[in-house]
């Protein structure tokens, strides 16, 4: 059994090489290996440690001189994979140098080890997700400013309602993808913590190890803190959250905003690429969207795999969440229920902004399509704007019941309904027919449309420019 | 890239290999091939294809021969794997027999493929879980049998309430197993149902194909559906069911289930092994349970491991019944959106019922500390058998003033109940002081746990003597 | 504070008002005091309680007579209502005979009260629930069978794909609603089963009682819980379920269910009633639909309902699965969180049921829409059957790729794909024309779709003619 | 129909009366009828309405003056309940002033109304959180500083572990608090924002209305949100988020962490004070954990009801998040779907921070009982400590085994750890036996717990100082 269990075959979403890189069981391994490396050349650090040892204990920390599968398999014995880690770390260390050996997981516990790794993990794939949605934003910020005069039919509860602008359409889903931007950026600027605090939270063995090498500073402990976090350019945390899963449960709700906005984009492009609807399509390129067995179908794979990602997040965020609940030092269930679902959100999320880049930047715009479409319903969308105009000449509520029924009556015979209105002696008495013709051409009410789309671009170029610091140590 | 992406490292809770072997991506390439062979096979039976190219397609149809990397990554590109699995598996064909290649998924689509491939796993791992659930309840049987007097304190909202016996608890965790595994025997002798529909669930191309090779009878479908479930032993469905999600949601439920159960039994455990309680000890054996930390300590991973598969399956499931809503003649996400999920699911119940029967088989019990725990607040327990001996002599309403003032003065005093009792004339003038010694004795007050074991164990025998049938071809 | 938390005004889904008197808070109140009267009236039955006074128990067990809220608020003080009602139900029986008032709740618990309520409640709503199913199945069965002959593009992942009938897409809707009847029968046939265990499932206070009572029969147990069951007619369990919550999951699977497929047909609807689209359109009626700023606008109310409903239901129903691990005679927690989810869960799927009874009855179908969206894409989406009939002719691949080249053209120079075809030396070497033509109408390719509605109608008969029976006390 | 569906008989967590006056319907109306009257005095502040009129729609907007139930009965009808309550409104102002009447809901649209009033909503309940929130901080912060010298058994995996102290328990479980407090604190901070777009989010009928008074500035979109906004205390959004469902995402998400580390504690304070443990119990009040059956019975009520909401609030959230997923211009289903869950999770959520101010504030604490159960296990506990005294004495390895070894036969025969450590030639080589006793003490093996607890009640300090501001109309 050396090939491992999964390999994508049923999670198309989340196949992307890049996120998977980050996120695998490989990468996974090699974060918990980069933990241990860490907290000994911290120890080392403050002169507890050699620091020959540290550097031999992190030259042989590499995940692909370690079997996988056999320590996967001996995490079932302890229902944990630090365990079998660390024996695994501390044969290669004792090949190089026995006394090395002695140093390797020492004073620690298996939650700091692997909640730590976590973290790295989730650090490292939340950023090639935000360069994704980097890439998403730019291709719609340029849709955005592109489209600002293309009119559109604006529709609510899959009618259509009152005319929009493309424009402003590709603007509110960047909307969306600032926001999830925003968030990460946030999460990223205060840092995401390490783990540390030994077996119950106090770093009582970390401590005893100090004072073994004579260092008896009370002050020990938030240095360890503070020079671990350092190794790993990662934040300082609060106090151990063995129990207090914050950092875990805030990453798990902004990937549910990622794949949530980019969802709402998915479900859109995969509304207007409708056969009939025909305003968008997505990039074509070879292999993609082949059907088995239709030759003229090519499926919009890009949204589809989005779509497929955002079912899924909600819940695995909210496994998440339920392991809050976590009760004495460490609890026995919750704390093991998170570790899949996390790192399967991360993978879920990554492939879905990997698809959202692709699809934003392929994606074909049929202006013809959205005017001709426009036009099916179109007096009829305008007509709000002559129910306004009419409503201070003949009072809001004659003018609603006149519009509904001239509306009805257009429905059923077919005629124009500009025709019936200039046709109404209510209406002439106080409009004349070329305005009424003006105010029901869809075309020319789309409202505050192209500020909407420069305020969204301004804020797009704020959220780009921003960087995202290394967090290296910060204290917090 | 060879290794695949996950190894179990994060997942002990499933990583057992039964349902290991059952569930994972090879054993779902498999499932694949099953079902493209059978249904070559089905048409052979009907006489549309020639039954020598049949025997070819069923003779390479072997997942150990195709590059399952090869064929997630294509996956990427159609947002489902059928197509890469059609394209390898006509390679093995051609290389036997290039004629034989023309009949490979003939008239067929990707939805009937992987839909019949999944049921088919289901169906699999299903039955390895059913064996772990019959061994798990033999187990509970006789540790229901053999404690049937053992007196336990029963516990309601973490709180001493009153008697109960361990012959009891252990059947009311037999009940639930009985629960879960009914459930999985209904799902079974109903029958799981392939998929049949082609592209837009009418069957059209198999038809046409069969129209072709001459059979222009109209029964054609019904037979087709009928010898591809054949062949597969598995059940026919009414139609085709490319959106209406019942088989899976069905499964999804039965998991949810079982991994309930089981938890309900593995967070009795907890409580029971808790250091302060003592009653319960899993099963130890080598590198069982050990801590990264601390040898003296020896972790309930069972249990654990059970908790935290039955944490993350009500999502799994509620995933899969987010997927009932499903367009159009197929969904574009919804669908996608099932896979990784249910696998997930058959993988996480296949784990915490394999960890569950080794747990039941394995469980020591300390019934001395059950005594000793259940005399700690016994009298107090017990006080309600007195407080219905005291209602109808004394009025109900002063019974269990009475009770309540004397019980809170025993709390203070520390002094027996009974003492108190026996002293307060109220009760004097009703009950003499060995009667009331007689009535607060908690091992007495069992009511009838002993009655109830019998029905549970006897329900235990039915279910177990029922066999699971083979669903070959059942006419729904 | 006399008008109660809700109303309804954020669930317009569930407002319907036939549900909601089977689920509201005051009919909560009723089960409870029904279950209340039920267990004196077992008692009487059997000789441990005299007659008249469950007589008088029973005529004053009556909801209206209580102060909800008074109950409510005091439910806070105990974490369940139960105490508060127990001294309500005393007071009203004290006020008629203090005597009859020693007989109110005698052995029981909160538990045995609460569970057998809300069991009650869901038989009542299942009820309803399967009554409007019914309602919606027969018109469904009436839209099949009118409309087996009217062509429709079948769609998958948004795109038009091969040809079905609008009669085979109502008839896959009915399969799902079959799906859910049948699965609620078999709930219903099996019996909804009453909780009967006292305070930590012992029976212990219930025997005590009997003892008291001169009833000293080893089998007392089994007789008050097939006496009680016969009360209610609901039925036996196997054993108390007080921590294993089988039945409520059960129950909340079947909701998930219904709403499940409801909002699959919801989905199309909407769809389907797209304004570009137009192929169906929702029953109107006064203020139906009507938009608060739009007078030409009709909202697709119904469908919206239902799909709320639809994704809303898997997580009620994942949170009731989430409390089958249940620790203890009683857990802190996972019981009381069971409760308000699993009746809005009830509330909900009555709310959807409701709406799709009417939607199904009243849908306008447009058979001209259907045929002129199909011929959008009609030679395209028939391609499948002349790739069909190639295959033979020219080799599956050689057919393929000439099919997939003719599509690319005509796609992109407009021209007809029979024109195409009918040029090719290829085809003409071994087609003629008129074949072609033939061939390549959409409306002449809907397979087996005439078959299926049959199959699917013939099960709705089946289904519709099996009564529900009652489940008076049925042994398990 | 006049008393309302729920009064709260089936959410005993929520029916505090703090927070259910902040999110009952009879609120929600008024958030409504308060976004309403905001609506038109911003339109007046610009000059586009009659300050006269708006100052009357605002001194009728009164939630006691409008029928509840009949507006949520028209609810029904249209999906949701805005075009109800303008039609109810709009009757009030008529009866006053027809002219008035004229301005009510002037450009606007359901969802500009019920998302604000969703906002408002959450703004007025957060802040009703926040405060029990931040009582729960100050009494934990006593706990943790009065408790810093009382040890206590670390567990994990529910065994005995390492000790720790009871006052870094509290101070972890305050981390937990003030990650939320700091969570809701930074959403009030950045503000949460009105929702103003019109129909289809071009405020188009918006601009038409003031055209029609004059004002032609192109810059009127963004006056009138600042105004809306500032009229309400709210933020301005970026641009309309219809469809862009991150506000209440965000919310959502803050709950669901604010029940999860209150859950967190209740846990702990579960197991703390089961009657084995006996380590904490719950206030005690009149009425307060009655049993309906057992009058010695006290359940721990509070630390259910929290459990309980936290238990449901993972899965309100997650519904949330899936109605991310939002197409078109606004959603028909997954607008809609939110609601409930919505205002169900900022009631549970305030349901269980009122609860926790209570627990938090009268938790009676057992150190005697700590320190007797730190005893059971305490020389096990500490021999982590010798492990690390020991390891660069004989080597890690050798010294694991030789604890391993001893600790198994302690465990064994009974005798003392120290004894046998004592005894061992290889120990007492190296160290004396006052040395080993001194080491196996567990209570003075608690590391950095008092340095931990310094740190927490800083930061307790920072986040209580710090008060959140209000956020009137403040600029995105």
């Amino acid at each position: 059994m050396t090939e491992g269990f999964d390999h994508g075959l049923l999670s198309p979403s989340s196949a992307d090489r890049g996120i998977e890189n980050a996120v695998r069981d490989r990468a996974v391994l090699q974060a918990m290996l980069d933990a241990e490396a860490a907290l000994v050349r911290a120890q080392a650090r403050l002169g507890v440690v050699p620091r020959e040892h540290a550097d031999t204990i992190t030259a042989v920390a590499d995940a692909s001189r370690i079997d996988l599968d056999a320590v996967a398999r001996r995490a079932t014995e302890t229902a944990n994979p630090v365990v079998a880690v660390v024996a695994a770390l501390t044969e290669l260390v004792t090949a190089l140098d026995p006394a090395a050996a002695e140093y390797v997981h020492r004073g620690s516990t298996s939650q700091d080890i692997l909640d730590t790794a976590l973290i790295l993990v989730a650090e490292r794939a939340l950023r090639v997700i935000d360069a994704d949605l980097a890439a998403t934003a730019d291709a719609l910020a340029t849709l955005a400013d592109r489209h600002r005069g293309t009119p559109l039919a604006g529709r609510t509860l899959t009618q259509h309602a009152v005319p929009t602008t493309f424009g402003l359409k590709a603007a509110t889903w960047l909307s969306g993808v600032l926001d999830a931007r925003q968030a990460i950026h946030a999460l990223l600027a205060e840092g995401l913590p390490v783990q540390l605090g030994g077996a119950a939270g106090t770093l009582g063995a970390y401590l005893e190890f100090a004072r073994l090498a004579g260092d008896t500073d009370d002050g020990y402990a938030e240095k360890l803190i503070h020079a671990f976090a350092a190794e790993l350019s990662l934040a300082e945390p609060h106090a151990p959250w063995h129990t207090v899963r914050t950092p875990l449960h805030a990453v798990a709700g902004v990937l549910g905003l990622t794949t949530g906005v980019l969802g709402a984009m998915a479900a859109d492009v995969q509304v207007m690429a409708r056969t009939e609807i025909g305003e968008l399509a997505e990039p074509t390129g070879p292999g993609r969207g082949v059907s088995s067995a239709m030759p003229h179908k090519r499926n919009p794979v890009l949204a589809t795999r989005i779509r497929a990602a955002a079912t899924q997040l909600p819940l695995l965020a909210a496994t998440v969440a339920h392991c809050l609940v976590a009760e004495d030092e460490r609890p026995g269930g919750a704390w093991h229920a998170e570790w899949q679902p996390f790192r399967e959100a991360l993978r879920l999320a990554g492939g879905a902004a990997d698809a959202a880049a692709e699809l934003a930047a392929g994606l074909t715009v049929f202006p013809d399509r959205m005017r001709a479409n426009l036009d099916l319903a179109g007096e009829f969308m305008a007509s709000e704007r002559l129910a306004v105009r009419l409503a201070p000449l003949l009072g809001k509520a004659v003018a609603k019941e006149l519009l509904t029924t001239l509306t009805g009556r257009a429905v059923q015979t077919g005629q124009p309904l500009r025709d019936l209105v200039a046709a109404d002696p209510r209406v002439t008495a106080v409009l004349d027919p070329a305005e009424v013709a003006d105010l029901l051409d869809p075309a020319g009410y789309v409202g505050a449309a192209d500020l909407l789309v420069d305020r969204v671009l301004h804020r797009h170029r704020t959220v780009g420019a921003r960087s995202i610091p290394a967090t290296e140590g910060r204290r917090p």
